[in-house]
């Protein structure tokens, strides 16, 4: 028997960059919405921001977290369903709490490739801004890889995005979509989120895709915002601004194919003298 | 016997955006004035562009191409002697055509450390550039390191900066200053130059200094220029135009530490999940 895989070379990707209130099913509820908005304007892959249910902060975590399956989980099932996209959702799970990226497929139902934050958010840039995920969160241990009949696409969360390792193994794996739902602040978003994004895409000749909850200046925590898709020649194809909206790209795996011809770096690397591993996988 | 070693926390680097013509005398002589007036105003290390003795193309290379020692090692080496300074020059050799990077030291003398690029050059993006060095020129297998008394660097050519991988392995070796002599053209400049500086510079909490020929709009190759210097922060905080001109730029030691405590990317690499290793080195 042979099996012929036939990959699609074009697609519609949506960022929906959601206004997160403390109100868990109106989050929920206008999530949904903007997902079948999305898929009304022909989007395959929808993406939404970490904490799409949640506040962001260690104290709400506890609060809001929830086993998979659960609420949150259960609507992005449903509305993938019913709006016949690919969904990565980020949100937290309080089973022992860790972050979790339930990814939603079509057309066989849910897929519940369940990713974590690999790397932590623990900084501290004095007088700007402190936090400490591990104050309450765990680390992940797995790669989050799915593939679709577009592409093969790597998730990473928020922090992950600042470790090039990642990016090099979700390449390497065959990944020629990066998505990372993330929640950047008023001081490392304007100095790194683009520019995390542009590196990772122009060094692996990816695709780069980035979902930010809206800004809510009212909120402890204030999001950046500007959820972003970057092209695998670095460029800035799609940018929110703050306030909550969709953002959408049409992501080409023949340009990405001529850009990697253009500029054969992935060929060139020198393997003879370095190497990007993974050391193992969950 | 214990040895103690104490790194100065802040030194001054030179960056010479040469105007490079054919007449290889012409450009020696310059550059030897241009590093005087660099250590006069206080810089401790100067960077020279790749090719500073010899307009790039491979059709120049075999004519400008040298042994080291030879004319252009010896006027690097005196004039490092002469001006007190570490000298970074990329010149062309033709012992079997390669690139090299010949790092003249004080005040210990000429330290010859050559490097290599370890990418070549071989692109092709249709209408705009193509470019193939491995016609004419070898690579290098070797990586390229030296000390100061200030920090250890790494001294990557032209191509190299495009291989992430190349500036992990340095910092991994404790680089704390990455400098890339190159020569990016008027596709790939505005396209890459300043996003490839400081994505490395920012990934690795590295300085990161390139050095440009002055751009030449006459030239067969024409050079972009916009030699910069980025901090660990991934801050642009030196650039020049197009035009011949020496930029500085203050490394200070204490600031890379700071910004490695706020963020702390490097104790928080995930080691047990993912390693970059050198496979071999010379």
């Amino acid at each position: 028997m042979v099996t012929i895989l036939f990959l699609l070379p074009e697609f519609r990707l949506a960022v929906v960059q959601l206004h997160v209130t403390k109100v868990k099913a109106d989050n929920l509820s206008r999530a949904r919405g903007l997902i079948k908005e999305a898929a009304a304007q022909g989007a395959k892959l929808v993406v939404l921001p970490e904490c799409f249910n949640s506040p962001y902060g260690t104290g709400f975590f506890p609060e809001y977290a929830e086993k998979i399956p659960g609420e949150s989980s259960q609507v992005l099932s449903e509305a993938a369903k019913e709006s016949q996209v690919y969904l990565v959702g980020g949100e937290r799970n309080s089973g022992q709490p860790v972050g979790t990226v339930p990814v939603a497929g079509q057309p066989v139902g849910t897929v519940p490739v369940a990713g974590q934050p690999i790397h932590l958010f623990d900084i501290d840039v004095p007088g700007k801004i402190r936090f400490q995920e591990s104050e309450t969160l765990s680390p992940g241990s797995n790669l989050s890889v799915f593939d679709t009949p577009y592409c093969r696409v790597g998730v990473g969360i928020c922090y992950d995005i600042r470790f090039a390792e990642l990016a090099q193994l979700y390449s390497k794996k065959g990944c020629q979509l990066l998505v990372y739902p993330g929640a950047f602040n008023m001081t490392t978003g304007p100095a790194h989120w683009e520019l995390l994004q542009r590196g990772r895409a122009v060094d692996n000749q990816v695709y780069v895709a980035t979902a930010s909850p809206a800004r809510d200046e009212t909120a402890s925590y204030v999001a950046w915002g500007h959820s972003t898709v970057v092209s695998p020649w670095g460029e800035v194809i799609s940018k929110a601004g703050s306030e909550e909206t969709v953002v959408y790209a049409d992501i080409d795996l023949q340009y990405l194919a001529n850009v990697r011809q253009q500029i054969p770096i992935t060929a060139q690397r020198r393997s003879d003298l370095y190497t990007v591993n993974a050391v193992q996988e969950g």
